[in-house]
């Protein structure tokens, strides 16, 4: 391949990893009293490096496209939903608008391949590799060149934004396919088990989707590599959060996931770089039950699980603010000894 | 009984119901597909009576109070920590101090019968009941007419807080031992299930703690009427927060639980008046293992479980930005129609 992926050392600072667990045990409560709100304040801090984290200027990327797969009806909501909820998410409508609002995210919307022209406006930008991806169960859902041109555009969007964190979001029917193939052929997982009811299929809906998919997989058996098997099952929005994945996590962002999708990428860049995954917070457990294979073969705990299935950013963003206290009780909670309070 | 507890009647506007859920199920995404932040926008528009809902000022209500029982060594911190974690409330140094500050919650501590001459200030309500409670293994941990004047405070005090929404707070070494034995009497459950470590006894010293419950509970036999109970297994802090919960259930003010403790408040509550619970957001799942028999008796589902243990409100302000995203899903999300994106 001709595209320069950067490297991404283990972060494995065991004496930052030490400071940080005193830090925590000496605040004003019982040690781990706080429960898994001071295992993330723990892992902000060793992604970002310090015993006093400061989550700044927090990007929320939402990568949008469209599959050619969505034609063999394995998604409930035709195609032009895409540009249709593109145009909503710019509007400020959409749910992760409500909640990236709410919590004062900076909110960026990419063409990956959309079937739509776009007028151009603020907060939209065009990467557009085509009008969406062929249709995977006939040829790859792109080719090399165009998936390592994805990469690329992942890589230098989060290149050119601020801030030490990166909120993953992504829009494009059809999309809980590419991400159980990518999940099957990539974990070995069979593809029923990786097979949800997306938006909304009902039981028979989804048993047809399962099958359409194992047929694709079958289809591209050859492809192996992890870049093949993202060329092969797609899609040009999870190629461009594959290179912002890799970008966040070479600049050592935070990096948190969202759903299905979002993770998928993460997944992807994972097997191409296997430290990625340190830079990872998980916020939720979607109720896409591949997102739970998905997780746990990332090694990976969803901080909650509320059941959310919609993709877009939406559960990073609602769960966005578990974030920020994790780091502030890192550098606002008073010691035993600053407080003056009796140990046990 | 002299005391007038306020009349609460049933929550049952079914046009209302109806009118959110339908609101919800046009917002632009998948029906259901915002999961259990649905049921919780649907919750809060029926307390609130309305398909917008705004939450106002909302108040964290922290209650303190000594008990007499922690002479008997059921629990791992000695009573001073009580009046020394109001200071540290107090000078910002405490969890829900920094989970406050960061929501924009409005904090109050109230000395409900801390064993500690607190320095009048600003944020410090004094509405001490004794200094403790007496030793509920010798006595009842209080009179009836404390108990009434206790709760009568709590009422008085959520009269004069502005807003729409509480959060219940509290603080007082021991109070774990007088939630379990609230529980334990109010749902019939053996004490041995309703107890739990608190702030970090080891298994000898759990185990011990509940035999101590077992004798205090004998002691108690019989106190069965929810008043009679809440006076002879305490503390001030929780009977201050019935009334606080009594009162804001009348308002028809959101009620916004954290852990064990605060949880026994809402189960003393509901026991005196059944459709306290209408009104009640049940935040997390506490690791204290009392709390999810609490929680399931009370027929409340709690949004997230993260291990918290900390008390103080902490685990309810930690959750709070959750409630405002639901509040703004429904105010703030396009419809379909509004948002011209295709359905099913």
């Amino acid at each position: 391949m001709t595209l320069q992926l950067p490297p991404i050392p283990a972060i494995d600072d065991d004496a930052l990893a030490a400071q940080l667990q005193n830090a925590l045990d000496n605040k004003t409560k019982p040690v781990g009293a706080l429960g898994r709100l001071e295992t993330l304040a723990s892992r902000l801090g060793r992604i970002l490096g310090t015993v006093a984290p400061i989550l700044e200027v927090p990007q929320m990327l939402i990568c949008a496209g469209d599959h050619g797969l969505a034609t063999q009806g394995v998604s409930a909501y035709p195609s032009d939903v895409t540009w249709q909820m593109v145009e909503n998410f710019l509007a400020g409508g959409a749910a992760v608008s409500v909640l990236a609002r709410q919590h004062g995210l900076n909110l960026t919307v990419v063409d990956c391949g959309v079937r739509h022209d776009f007028a151009p406006r603020k907060g939209l930008l065009i990467r557009k590799i085509a009008l969406g991806t062929a249709d995977a169960s006939t040829a790859p859902a792109m080719s090399l060149a165009q998936c390592e041109q994805a990469l690329a555009n992942g890589m230098a969007l989060v290149r050119d934004l601020p801030g030490n964190a990166l909120l993953l979001g992504e829009m494009g029917i059809g999309n809980t396919s590419a991400a159980a193939m990518l999940l099957a052929r990539i974990s070995g997982h069979d593809i029923d088990v990786c097979t949800g009811p997306g938006t909304g299929l009902d039981a028979a809906g989804r048993a047809r989707k399962s099958e359409v998919l194992r047929g694709v997989l079958e289809r591209h058996s050859d492809a192996t590599s992890p870049l093949a098997v993202l060329a092969a099952f797609g899609g040009f929005e999870i190629a461009t959060l594959v290179g912002a994945v890799l970008q966040a996590a070479q600049e050592r962002r935070v990096i948190v996931l969202d759903g299905f999708i979002a993770s998928a990428a993460v997944l992807v860049a994972q097997t191409l770089r296997p430290h990625v995954v340190q830079r990872c917070v998980a916020t939720h457990a979607s109720a896409e039950p591949g997102h739970r294979l998905m997780l746990k073969f990332l090694g990976l705990e969803p901080l909650v699980e509320l059941d959310l299935r919609l993709g877009e950013g939406s559960g990073a963003a609602l769960i966005w603010p578990l974030l920020e206290s994790a780091c502030r009780i890192l550098r606002e909670m008073a010691s035993f000894e600053s407080a003056g309070v009796s140990k046990k």
